[in-house]
Order: structure tokens, then C-alpha cells, then sequence
């Protein structure tokens, strides 16, 4: 209830599941699909009006969710099986001829729940500079688009909106694609670090830990954006007004319903600066970056070359 | 009210709190004290006897705690006014003879809320190799106390209690005093970042993010143990719960009391394993760690030397 | 003797060593100076021709270089006299009127000689988002240039030129001034970690561990650049070339100088991609970093505020 | 020739081949392997009496040495086939029964080509703790051993002797073996980061980076250690001093064999303070952490069960 007016999540999915299950969404279509072997549940939205759009809140365009409960759990493989699953996604979104990609690794790298975005990036193989001078085919590697990266840190460290960074890098080196990586704010603490939503509509970067900036998109940078996100923080506000709501559903069988006003001003507005996260984040956000750089690594192949077995 | 039964907090001054104020605990003696200019307000809570250990929920002892609303604000001189206070109240627990020191840095340094105490050893001048080789007064340095330091790191790092680690480097190197550097977890995120406690009862190690171990103190390790804590985290579950308390204290005034017991019931028991603090944990932990370290190195010196000026 | 032809330095100082002390060189003036009370000796080569830029390898413009024999020694200070004097070089070259400036710090921060400039930047008070939005007078701080910062990271993380990126940022960001911090390879180990060049012709990225970009400076970026750079490790090829020359000039003095050809021939080519740099570089890196971006935060105040007593 | 005096090297093999390949040394018995299809050549060296130990330098034991040009080069398994080599000789020495292990990652975190040690820990699987709580046959995990993990850093860091450390860690937690993993010095840059010593006969913390200090062996602790120790640096002098012997090497031809002495005089003391390592020493050592902590969590398996599939 409270949640509909609200609402704050960076997960299409659950921007959905704030309407009635039934509730058909002009503009909206969804498909799931359950690997019940790998116990990977993937849902796609495709918001395909503005009015869906308008109705989500969210840009037109594909939302590709996995869910996965095991992939926050330690895993000698680091989770090989959805890795592959990732790369099968983004090379949907991608399209098969040669691309020069910039990964983009977002977020605070000193905030642990923050710092997936560049986590991956270090486990990104990194091949423009190599191709530069040795061609598509380098000594022993398998042939591989021209992969480059960045981290651009956040403004507090920076000064500048992250978006004029990567601006300028792009138009500096040309890419074909960007790739995105970000630490998303979840609706529920249900899906923290066992959801990775893949967009081809960008995102906008920090919003990992809320704080709204200039997006990171087609038409701002002039080419294709692939965002890839995961989950990692609740906004505290969010999981006080869950609290709420439950409370209000059970009060509305009651005679005290004139108590919704009081209980959305009860929410102290500081919380809005603080974020929840599990205790063990730290090993979580490190096996989940090796999850989608491995993901990264194979899509961004040419050939199914040596990379297929990576590790496998 | 529910909090009296579930209080979850480090700081003896919470504890105290969660009384009415005029409450008279037998056993227990608080003195307060103002600095107007420097804008830090002193509470030193003496528990004296066992029963007053018992209302408290804390070992019989000394706890000051230092409230400084700036602390987590920038400063160019990283506090310095605070750590000069902090180390007079050091300097009062240790005492004044000659001492070799342990400095132990409690906490996770993955963690950003919970590296307090990892930075805080990161700065402080190590000095016990230096005098086993030229004697206390070493070339060109202030006579100084034998310091030593580490961070022992978190159990699911090393897979042994942080005590095991310290208790057997303590029985190895045979230091006067161990002081203790440790992220706290408050009750209420009002004090987040700007309160330090100073206690000779030890602390629990990890308690800064709230899973329970042995007691690091003088029983224990046979020699004291001064603690310094700063609370940078609250528990997610103890955010809800002050709101259900506001919201109940409302309730009352009406007819549904009887919802109190479903109230307590509606606290998602997964929000156990999660914690709340500010986005900018990064910069404020920074500093934080300078503002301590900076104490320490002050109060470990034997003789007013260069350091009282160290950075001021 | 062999050095004049395969001289290998990042100093303006030690290029014009290579010749004869007495030796007038076309197009070079060297002034100098020494601040017996700080222990600093500070040698200004201006070189003011183009002849002069060819002999001496290096283009025109200002080369001041600070030598303190202190600056890599422990100080409880992070020697904060050295601060101020670079303070004082850098204003002089900055010029007085209000600036914005991107601070870049160049090199590898996962290698610890190399790791200078990204420490440096981590250190600077970043200003521009908050001027942006408060204007230059913002709340509590002191009248503030706007300053920027990044760390571009070497080709083998980014798959880019660094130049690529720092050039994408400024187009994008549009500063006055760009200010670059770099490690250097100096020709001789004496000079390690104890001397800063300050020049207004820029620098090259990664010139600190030896392999060649294209420039950074004001050609380029279209705006002027001021390079400060510390030599923190020797080319591991250099100090055997200097062991080789000593030999040699005892050599000459007997009849085995027909074996100048063989000794050149003798140096291990790989030895060009290693470098040599002090045990202890960690703690130098770290300390020089804190007095290099204190010297940085006082150049960049517009008023003298209450950073002219930071940390002092 | 001068290195038979001066020979500073941590592998058995360089201390080896510093004799004539024919000679026979009392008490040393040498064994090699070549596996053409890995690209691994091993050499066994068993120092079987005192008079051995004395003429090699080195105490009476075992000292596999596992050659391998290919491990500092860049691959998607991280030598996956290093790693299981790695793993039998681990057995050999540890034997197959059920044992406690720590694991001791030596050196310094913050100098590159030193913290292979805490790299390697970082990516051990750490379950002394969850075995304490659930039992040897953990929820979901293969049998294993109980693994615990330390990383002592260097006396600048702690003021203490590592040995403090890890011998009061060891009395407290009782493991009945240590594994100790170091940075080697190597003699020749030709073995950087391409070779592996494993060796029941323990190593001198921090011997990478050349400062000696009390052994880390069974006499000291009283149970066994075995090291694995990776050369990642050559002392600076060793690079000169080498030049310098192939220099007399020619010079013998002539009349000038009274330059010996001059020549050793002509090795400046202060290198001994200085190390050499190549450029690339970051992503060389992050590779190389990888391998040898597979290796070690194959080896540590008790069942042959998934672990055997880690990865590949």
C-alpha cells in the first residue's frame, strides 16, 4: 500500500510486483522461465510503451532477471553454471559481430556492499591495448573483442558526476558498447546479493546506494548501454516502512485505519542517508564479482574458444 | 519499552539511557561534563558493584564517553582538540609509569563500518622493534612507551576466535596493557560517528557488527585491557523496533495495546544478520581512524615531546 | 662516459649533472639555493631554448627541483615545512587568480613505488561538486579553487592510453589547470625518495616505472599542466651501467680499454623491464604522499585560511 | 667465481648449481623430472647430512622445486595443471592422515612483489571455525581438513618478530602442522615468478625481501612446517655483482685479474637495501597467489571430492 506512492528499487521486477499479480500492465509483457537443475529463475520484462513506462517508472526496454538463492553461497566454482547463463543473456542484448566494449565498473570501491562495479572490473580481461598492437588474434589468445575498462569512482572522491567521466572516455576512445556494472538498492532484503538484473536501458550510477545522478544511457552517450546489476543494499527507510505496512494491513481489520498518515510521517527521514546489509557482505560481493566477470570473460569472446571451459 | 527487554548496544551510556532519567540504579554512578568551546560533552559511567552490573548488563567498571556532533564532520585537522582529550582520559586509565603496550585492531578491514580498528593500527607509531634495538630513547625520536600492534582479523578470515590470536600473541610478547580498537554497534543512529567510549572493561571482538565472542579482557588475558569503541553501525533490526515503539506509544492512547505482543512478532528475524549506517561510511571511518590514532600516539608518549604538536 | 649516451632519467637535475659541472650549456640557466634551517636545497634549470631543450633532452620550460635528505625519514608532521616550501613553488607557477583545477594522479596503485600519485589524489580536498552547488564559499570551508581528481590506472588495467582518458575528462570537465603527480626513475639510487621536481612542461604517464607514453601537457590538453613528480625507483639496467662505468674509469688508467664495447654489451637487456626501489618503499610511498598533498591542499586555498595551519 | 662467497639465494636449487654441475657434494642427492607436456621441470634436492647442510648452506631436508616458464604468463585456469602438480607434493610431505593446518601467509601486504603470502591466504578456504561447530563433514561441504589461516605482517607493521606471532598463535590453537607461504630472493632474475620451492624445512620470515630473522621450523614451533616460497625479487646487488663476475670472466683472458677486490670494493653497500622486480610484478603476483591457494585447497581436501574439479 504505502509502498505503491513510495516505492524505491532499482529492480524491474519488483517494480512490477508492486501491482496485484493479476493486474494485466498496458505495455508490459513478462515471461518466466524456471531452471529448476540449476535453480535459476529468470524473468523478463519488456516494457514496451511509454505508458508502461510511465506506469513502472522505469525506461523502455528489456529487463532480464536471474534469481538465484545459492549464488550468494560459497561456491568453489564461484557459480560457473550462472556465469554461463549471464554470458548467454548478454550476448542476446550484444549481438554476435566484433565489438569494442568499455566495461564500466560503478560504485564506491571503499564501500564494501558498493564496490561490485569495480570488483569486476579487476577480473575483467582486459584486451584493447594488446589488439592495438598485435591485432584481433594475440600470441596464444583466443580472438576477442577489444575489451577496455574503467573505474570512475564516485563524486566525493572525484569531484565530477561519474556520467562525465565515462562522457568523455567514450567520446576519447570510441566504444561500440558500454557495459555497466552497479550495486543496486533492492525493494526487499529478500533478493539482496541472489538477484542480477540485466538492462539494455542503462542505469544510473550510485544509485547502488541511492543517490540519484544523470543516467548512463543510449541517448546520452550515443551508444548502447548494457547494464548489469546486483542487489547489494535496502534503503533503511525501506525496511522500517515494510514493518509499517504489515503493521497497517493488520490494523485496517481494526478501527485505528486513520493511523496511515501518522505512520508514514513516523519514518525518520535520516534514514533516507543509511543503507541495511547483510554482516558477511564482503565475501559476498567478492565471489559474486568473479560470478559476472567470468560471465563478462566468456561473452566477450569471439570464439568459442578455451575461454568456454575457463575454470570449467 | 519493548527495548528495555531486547536493548542491543556497546555503549554503557545507551544502557543507561534505556532507564527514566531520574531512575536512581543502586551500584551505578554517572557524572556528566561540558565543553562548551570544543563542543564535546563527557559522560563517565562508573559501575561499582556487581548488582549494578547486572541492571546495566555490563562488567563492573569504568566507561567515559566522549559526544562531539562534529567528529564525523570534515576537518582539516583530522580533530585534533578530540584526540587531546581522548588521550588525557587514556593517559588517566594507564597510568603514568613507563608501559609496553599492545594495540590490537578489532574488526573486519573488508568491512568499511567495522575497519575502524584495522585503520586506526595502520597510524599509530610502532615502536617496540625499534627499542628492543636502541633502548627507549631511540635516535632522533621522543622517549616512548614499547608499542606494538595487530589486527588479528575476523573469524570467517581466519578461522580461529579473535582471542585465541590475541591471548597467544599477548603470552608471546608480554605487553603491560592491551588496548583495544573496535567498531561498536549503538542503539540509535543518532550517535553513528560521533561518540567515542573509553572503558577499562575490554570489549567483545566483532561486537561492531554484533555476532557474539569471548570477552577480550583482564580475567582473560591477565593483564588490562583499555577499550576504545565508536559506534559506526546500528542493528537492522533495532530501527524497526524504534519505530514500532513510537508507533505503539501512540497505540496506547487508544484500544489497540493488545497488539504489542504481534508487534514484537513482526520484526523480520533476518534483519538479525544485517546492519544500518550512512553512506559516507568511507569518509567518516577515514577519519575517525585519524582522530584515534592521533590519541593514542599522543598519550603513548613518555615525555611531552614533539608529538603534543604532532599535526596541531 | 657510457651514461651521456644511454642516460636514462625523469630529472631535469641529474640530466644537467651528466655534463661537466663547469660546462656552460647554450640555453640553460640553473640557479641555486639552500634553506640550511629546513635542510632543503632547491635548484631551479630554466631551459630556455630549443638547443637547450636537445642537449638536455628535455623540453623548455621550469624544472625546480626541492632535495631534503630528511623527506623520506619518519616525521611525526609528514614534514610539513616541505609542504609549505612546494606550496610556494606551486603557486608561483599556478599565478595567484582563482582556478579550477583537475588533480591527476598517475601510476599503478597496485605496485607500492608506483602507487604515489593515485595515494596523493586520495589525500586532496576534492571541492568542485560541493562549489558546484554551494558556490566557492561554502559552508565552514575556507574560500576553495574547484578541485577535481582521478586516477586513470596504467594501460594493463584500462586497455587505454591514460592520455586518452585524461584528455576525455578534461574536454569533458573543462579545468584551468591540470596538476599531475607521478613516480619517477631516477638515475641515481642517492636521489630516492628524498627530491621533488616541480615543472610547468608535464609529464609522461608511467615514465615512474619506465615504459613510454605520449605527453601529458599543455600541446595536448590545450590547457597548462604542472607536473610534480618523486623518483622512487632506479631502472634495474642503470645501476649496473653505473657499477660498469666506475670499473671502467679505473680501467682506463691501465690497458684494458678496448673493452668498453664488451661492457656495454653486458648488460642484461631483460633488466630494462625491472626496476630497483628500497625495501621499506611502503612507508616512504605513504609518507611522501600525505607531504605532497598537503603541499597541494595549502597551494589551492584562495585565502589563507585555516589551512595554512593544517596539520601544523 | 665471487658468488660462491657472497651467494645469496633462498633455493636450494641456485645453491646447487653454484657448484660445478659435476661435482658431487657429500650428502646431497639430487633428482630431476621433466614433464614435456606440462612445461614443469622438477628438481629434487634432499640435503641428507650435517656436512651436506654445511657445504649447501642450508638445514638437512627435502626441497622440490617446481620450474615452470609459463606460470608468470597470463591464463584463464591460472595453471590449473600447477596447481594439482602443486598439490602432490604436498601430500608427499604432509602425508594423508586427517590434520589441523595453518596456514601463514609471510611478508609484507603493502610492498607487490612481497605480499604473495597474504594474497594466497586471502583465497584459502578458511573452515577451522564452521568444523568446530558442525563437525569435519560441514553442511554441503567435502570432508576436510580444519584450516586456519594467518597473516602476520613485518615487524615495521607490528613490532614484533613474526616468529612472536605465529609461535603464540600456534600454542594456542595446537594445529598440528603449518604451512608457510613467502616471497622468495632468487639469485638469477631468470627464475622470477616462474618457479616454486616446497620444502619440509620451513623458511625465514621475510627472507623476500632479504631481512633475516628467526626460523619458522619444527625446532622453533614443534610441530613440522612445510614452506612454498616463489621468488619475486633478486637483491640489487646480486644484479650488479653478477654483471660484474662475467665481466672478470673476460677480464681473466687478460692482465687485469688484480681488479678482483677492486671489483667487489665497487658494489655500492646501500643496494643491499634495495630489491629488483619486474614491472609487471602486480598482475604476476596476483596470478601466482591464485595457483599456489589451488594447489593448497586441493591438497587440503581429506575426500577427493568436488574440490578436485575447483575451477577446472
Amino acid at each position: 500500500m504505502l509502498g505503491r506512492f513510495q516505492i524505491r528499487t532499482d529492480l524491474a521486477l519488483e517494480a512490477r510486483e508492486s501491482f496485484e499479480e493479476d493486474v494485466k500492465i498496458r505495455g508490459v509483457r513478462v515471461e518466466e522461465e524456471e531452471n529448476e537443475e540449476l535453480e535459476i529463475r529468470t524473468t523478463t520484462v519488456v516494457i514496451e510503451t511509454e505508458n508502461g513506462a510511465k506506469t513502472m517508472g522505469k525506461p523502455v526496454g528489456t529487463y532480464i532477471t536471474m534469481e538465484a538463492p545459492n549464488m550468494s553461497m560459497s561456491d568453489e566454482d564461484y557459480h560457473r553454471e550462472i556465469s554461463k547463463e549471464l554470458a548467454g543473456h548478454l550476448k542476446k542484448l550484444m549481438g554476435e559481430e566484433e565489438k569494442s566494449v568499455l566495461i564500466v565498473g560503478l560504485g564506491n570501491r571503499e564501500v564494501t556492499p558498493d564496490a561490485l562495479g569495480p570488483n569486476v572490473v579487476n577480473n575483467i580481461r582486459i584486451t584493447r591495448h594488446v589488439i592495438q598492437e598485435y591485432g584481433a588474434a594475440y600470441p596464444g589468445g583466443e580472438k576477442m573483442n577489444a575489451i577496455s575498462g574503467i573505474v570512475p569512482g564516485v563524486m566525493a572522491q572525484t569531484g565530477m558526476e561519474t556520467l562525465e567521466i565515462v562522457k568523455g572516455v567514450v567520446k576519447e576512445t570510441q566504444p561500440d558498447l558500454v557495459i555497466a556494472i552497479d550495486a543496486l538498492a533492492a525493494r526487499s532484503t529478500r533478493r539482496l546479493n541472489r538477484t542480477i538484473q540485466i538492462t539494455d536501458t542503462g542505469i544510473n550510477p550510485g544509485s547502488g546506494v541511492g543517490n540519484h545522478r544523470n543516467g548512463l544511457n543510449e541517448q546520452v552517450l550515443g551508444i548502447p548501454v548494457i547494464a548489469i546489476g546486483v542487489p547489494t543494499v535496502v534503503d533503511a527507510a525501506t525496511i522500517v516502512n515494510d514493518a509499517m505496512e504489515n503493521l497497517v494491513s493488520v490494523l485496517e481489520t481494526e478501527n485505528c485505519v486513520e493511523n496511515y498518515q501518522l505512520i508514514r510521517e513516523m519514518i525518520p527521514s535520516h534514514l533516507n542517508t543509511m543503507y541495511v546489509t547483510p554482516k558477511d557482505i564482503d565475501e559476498t560481493v567478492k565471489r559474486l564479482s568473479y560470478t559476472i566477470s567470468e560471465g563478462l570473460n566468456i561473452a566477450l569472446q569471439l570464439t568459442a574458444g578455451k575461454g568456454e571451459h575457463t575454470q570449467g
